[in-house]
């Protein structure tokens, strides 16, 4: 069973961008607390867009990537992304070459 | 200085994922033992498209992201991995998020 990546690619409405990174920051922390199977957790602001960010992430299972999208606070950071994102965000998933 | 964060995505010529996946894995090996400002170098396969990869990238530095795409195996690989690609890869650049 591979590892699962999970390249997420959120667009933030403009001027809304300090507040996104305040909100995820914080889901961040709690994933990193919580959840053992997610190898990584970490996001970026590009370099050419600055309303748009990108996670980069890995699950040791489907299992834990499942768990990781139900977990109490990722849903109750919902309503707070929401009111920052300018739509959904887009997902790639992946499984790892070792 | 924030660590910067690449994410390339190669789509390889039908029927050449392995031989990609033979040459990329080598370069990898030789970038996780030679480029201490390298701090990820992960590649997966999509899910959803089997010729499509997807590498997550970190870097200390933007001399380590120079210094990474001019050492003399990165180049080597070069016609090899020319020869499986079915283009130029996309290169998002980002500023991690601390």
């Amino acid at each position: 069973m591979s590892v699962i990546g999970v390249v997420a690619t959120l667009k933030v409405q403009a001027g809304k961008e300090a507040e996104f990174e305040k909100v995820f920051g914080e889901l961040r922390s709690k994933v990193k607390a919580n959840e053992k199977g997610c190898l990584q957790y970490d996001f970026f602001k590009s370099k050419s867009e600055p309303s748009t960010f990108v996670v980069m992430e890995q699950y040791a299972s489907q299992a834990d990537l499942d768990a990781h999208g139900k977990t109490e606070y990722f849903r109750a950071a919902g309503p707070a992304l929401g009111a920052v994102l300018g739509g959904a965000p887009t997902l790639l998933f992946l499984d790892k070459v070792e």
